[in-house]
């Protein structure tokens, strides 16, 4: 073995394989493949990528030795999150421990980074039907020596002639090579594919009837794709996957950090999330084949598995290939849009947070390496801003408040908190640094939405008793055996559950801290032995998969109040500078919009006051928006549009938004701002308005 | 060794490597990158590539053993070009035998493909100054929390402030990924090179005055290339080198067969002709960097050779890298234009010989797989018609029949003759089968224009003693010793000088048929002893570097007569077509033109009768027609325009096409087709023009 290469195993998936000495485990987990959670990018501030160096003699495994072969302890840095005790277990960060030779590596189940249970179907929303790319169906004469004239311009003759398309299209070469054999094998019958009534990027021999493509909205944690056929509107299939550039941070600055420290890092990401897009086609196009069945082999019969198709009974399959997609929509935020085109992300990391480009591209789907039809363009929707990408152009298009005569707020919770105020007359945007809180993360217990996760809370006034619901057992905690809840983190949905049920049950008061006197010998409520920070159990060991009590911490919930508080201050900046009176309507987009108690975000104080029934869930609106881009063209003028007529925002810079947002983490927010309900005990009305919603 | 390879060695060459049994010598010289003649592309008709086996035990050279590990001599064919003295020898056909085993082959001198003297210079042509690729300067502010729009759209807005461009501007994704770093290096001040005022191909930090490009003329058999300033229009630098296809065929039937008979044919032809442009502009560039002077070692010193820039006095250099050329056009006839872009050229073959597209096409150079600027675009001049291609839409747009009043005849010889006739009213083109004999192909001692190749000769009536000048040598045969001729064979432009000689010397008659009389028992005269053929000698075995007599035989002269007979009745069946009396002007373009004897041209019957001072060699109007379509973007149109306003005429199908051929065939044309020269007796006044123009 090359004497400056080291066998690294990771223990419970087993991957292994070389690495260069001297690289940190988080690195050498994604070289082999392995997802470890490293929530901070590298920055050695959250504590979540412990592992287990496993001591001993591992030669069975082809490992020589343990332990002793990592880089020294640093009691600054690794201290802060492993005690005395688990140190002495092997216990260490994987940001910070380097390879110096064979290493066993343990990953326990809490820094394992799981599959989020991703739910992002298309919206029913309507969409006029006129894409960019339609079909065409043209019978050609042959040439002969009076009539010459070349295969492509034998056709273009025909498109204008039959359809009223212009005299001179272009044609892409690679597109161009295959004419001539397609208009052979048709008998000179072809069926062209026309871009934007200007290009031909594909030749089919005879007569097709449908066409594909793509649109997908990256997020920073998950992707989500919808297959549509482009003759008919119709969604054939959605799917979704985490974002793979989840292994190099969690939020958008942990992946332009790691651009910044990591020569190739930029390369990195953005192969990995072309990759990603390349499996998510894949993925959406696979069910419409049938399933594959192995045929029993005969007696004494040898030689590979043979499988013929078994097709479900009534089913039709449109058996979609890759090169059949011939369009595609994509939307972002800025940053990883960046990351994604790889354009240099670091100046939208830092204050004024220029992009490097606004308007929306056009790029052929082979420069970017995704490996459908060779000559279809990607659509890359409009940014608007560095904070406000075109994630939030999808939103609009899709939300199209620029035709509306109420004044709408439209709030996006993703990672980040982007934020559209306006009617027909004037729109302004924003973002607001909610950070992850809100979608679960970096929280001592948080975790993305996958089985275990504690998505729903009910603590009784009193007696403080918890009851909660996880992800992937229907049944509630007070139904259940304790061993049977199997929970491991609190995600998304279920934090403003947690923070509402914290206040008004009354374990916390009305800044957030902990009612002391009420918890007092309270068997849920302790100082951390580590930290000494007050902590309350919101689960015991018993009901875990991870053998450690699930608690909530005085800094989670510090931390949930300064992403209420970033949003609601946004908001209400917005207003202010709106100069409106009231919103008539609010919007919320994304995963946490669609799990979201509407009554509760209102009396959290989560945004201004508006009335109840005019709070709506509008789901992926940005996926949705990037769907109408990819059914009809006009939506991309539009997205344009959008991107440069809305204004940007910077609130930081406002003067009064640092008041505004101190005021804003209270909870819930003062009466002032809820008018319909001044006068009303708070605590009182939530906890019915929640019992009602239950 | 893998027991289905051969070691195959070449020599005098030397070069060597492994095989695959089977495979013909010819193949295998292509796969050690040997250059062996193949006129006829391996049909195995054209005898050009005979090599000898040489027998014995060759372990020096890590041969094992010699002739034997050849296929069997196959007498239906190669006794045809081989005597039983030289199969005896050892010698055999390089497309017939195949490799069994190890072998060390011996390529005789004749059978060399050696490097012809390419001459193609840039002509004084003028050009009106309007390039398709721009350079603009612009300082731009750096962003703020006021104004921070993004870095593409601030350079768009100063572009189009300052200079006027359009608002919206494309970018290529590869351009777009230097952007932000050029911006931020240039301190806010960059230079922007805008393709046709829509798309930004390059940004670079600072002011920069010179942008470059070039136009390429890819020929059958050599490429031209002019490296010019696009901000000033100076032609830099030429450079030109044989097609590296020619190892596929001499001429474009033979390419175009290798396509249809070899499975990845078309690729590999393909690759080298893009890895030979690559070559080209590599070579192009290398003069505008200081030559590098090896640094002298002291005493004692080692390690590698060290060199240092020597510029020399006087000189500046422009340091051109293959990265600044931002602008490319490139013309070739139809077959080639094919093969370079990866279109199936099988049925521009094919009559009615349609070609896959006529139309000018834009590709990105990098799809192309030619290294430059990564977003730079290749001009593809259009083509006209599957025999006449954008090389003679290059000679239209640099000459300009359809500004004239007067009626021009436009004469391009390459391997296939182009003829384009008209003026203002009314053009029409043709193509005609000269066959490459023109060229110097075909014939028995036909070679390139190459050093050793007999280019002037002179025959005197009565004695027959030939005078002649070769390639590499001014002295003339009369007054050099005869080991001082080193003769090799004849060229192109030494093609005509023969035949007329031997026509007006007397030693051949009207018909083309040698005059047995007076040339009975002449030394010079005599009969091939494998063949029986009557042949002539011009050069005598001790005046060859060959050891052979160099001879002109009665199927060579009747090769010649059959090109110049299908360019005379083209022309003719062209005049009558267009139903004019006369021809006002001819050119002659291409290297056949800038050598020819205009009035030896004339009374040899190549073209329809003229004015002699109206007669003019135009050079490599193809190539200025490449030049001038890329210092002005206005030529593009017009070469589109050219290519569909075109008459193309199929003269095969004409019915008297057959009776002016035959016609056309006679030495020299008919008197009627020469009114000015009615009643001279022409052998006569044909030798006293030559004695004068020599």
């Amino acid at each position: 073995m090359d004497q400056n290469k080291a066998m690294v195993i990771f223990q419970p998936s087993g991957r292994r394989g070389e690495v260069p000495k001297g690289i940190n485990l988080i690195e050498a987990s994604r070289l082999l493949g392995v997802d470890i959670e490293a929530l901070c990018g590298e920055k050695k501030v959250c504590g979540k990528c412990i592992v287990r160096i496993e001591e001993g003699n591992f030669e069975k495994y082809g490992v020589i030795s343990g332990m002793k072969n990592t880089s020294d302890w640093q009691p600054e840095v690794e201290s802060k999150f492993i005690n005395a005790e688990n140190q002495a277990k092997g216990y260490r960060l994987g940001c910070v421990a380097k390879v110096e030779g064979d290493l066993l590596v343990f990953v326990p189940e809490e820094s394992r980074a799981g599959k989020q249970v991703v739910s992002k179907a298309a919206r029913d929303i309507k969409i006029d039907w006129d894409p960019a790319v339609r079909l065409y169906f043209v019978q050609v004469v042959k040439p002969t020596f009076e009539d010459c004239l070349g295969d492509f311009e034998r056709i273009c003759k025909a498109l204008a002639r039959e359809y009223g398309l212009p005299e001179v299209l272009e044609v892409d070469i690679q597109t161009l090579r295959k004419l001539p054999g397609a208009l052979r094998d048709g008998n000179y019958g072809v069926t062209v594919s026309v871009w934007n009534e200007k290009e031909v990027i594909r030749v089919q021999p005879g007569r097709v009837e449908h066409a594909y493509g793509i649109a997908i909205d990256v997020g920073t944690t998950t992707v989500a794709g919808y297959l549509c056929d482009l003759t008919n509107k119709e969604v054939i299939n959605t799917a979704s996957m985490m974002n793979p550039q989840c292994k190099y941070g969690e939020d958008v600055m942990a992946r332009i950090t790691f651009h910044m420290t990591t020569p190739d890092g930029l390369q990195r990401m953005s192969d990995d999330i072309v990759e990603g897009v390349n499996e998510l086609i894949a993925k959406a196009i696979v069910e419409t084949h049938p399933p594959l069945k192995k045929v029993k082999k005969k007696k004494g019969e040898e030689g590979p598995d043979e499988f013929v198709e078994a097709p479900e009974e009534g089913k039709t399959y449109q058996r979609i290939k890759m090169e059949d997609i011939e369009d595609i929509t994509i939307g972002f935020n800025t940053a990883m849009h960046h990351i994604f085109l790889g354009l240099d992300p670091q100046f939208v990391g830092l204050a004024p947070f220029p992009p490097v480009i606004h308007h929306s591209m056009d790029i052929r789907a082979r420069d970017l390496g995704i490996k459908v039809n060779p000559s279809t363009y990607v659509f890359v929707l409009p940014n608007e801003a560095g904070f406000v990408g075109a994630d939030n152009v999808g939103v609009l298009i899709c939300e199209e408040p620029y035709k509306s005569d109420d004044i709408q707020l439209i709030i996006d919770i993703g990672t980040n908190g982007e934020l559209v105020l306006g009617n027909r007359h004037k729109l302004i945007s924003s973002s607001c640094a909610t950070g992850p809180a809100l979608e679960g993360a970096q929280l001592s217990f948080g975790m993305r939405a996958a089985p275990g996760a504690i998505e729903r809370i009910d603590i009784e006034p009193g007696t403080f008793e918890v009851n909660y619901k996880v992800i992937g057992r229907d049944a509630w905690r007070k139904f259940s055996e304790p061993h049977e809840m199997k929970a491991k983190g609190i995600c998304g949905s279920g934090i403003l559950d947690v923070l509402a049920e914290l206040y008004s049950s009354g374990v916390i008061t009305k800044t957030g801290v902990f009612n002391k006197k009420v918890l007092k010998d309270h068997p849920r409520f302790r100082k951390n032995a580590d930290t000494g920070q007050p902590e309350f159990i919101l689960a015991f060991k018993e009901e875990s998969s991870i053998d450690k009590d699930i608690v909530i911490t005085q800094k989670d919930i510090r931390q949930i109040q300064l992403a209420k508080g970033a949003l609601y201050a946004g908001c209400k900046l917005m207003v202010k500078r709106m100069g409106v009176e009231k919103v008539d309507r609010v919007k919320i987009a994304g995963a946490f919009g669609t799990h979201v108690d509407r009554t509760k975000a209102l009396t959290m104080g989560l945004f201004p006051d508006c009335e109840i029934e005019k709070i709506e869930g509008v789901g992926n609106a940005a996926g949705d928006g990037c769907r109408a881009a990819l059914l009809n063209v006009k939506k991309r003028s539009e997205a344009n549009w959008c991107s440069r007529n809305v204004e940007y925002i910077e609130l930081t810079v406002e003067p009064t938004f640092e008041q505004d947002f101190m005021e804003a983490m209270q909870l819930p927010h003062m009466t002032d701002a809820f008018p319909h309900l001044e006068g009303v005990v708070l605590p009182e009305i939530l906890h019915q308005a929640m019992k009602g919603a239950k």
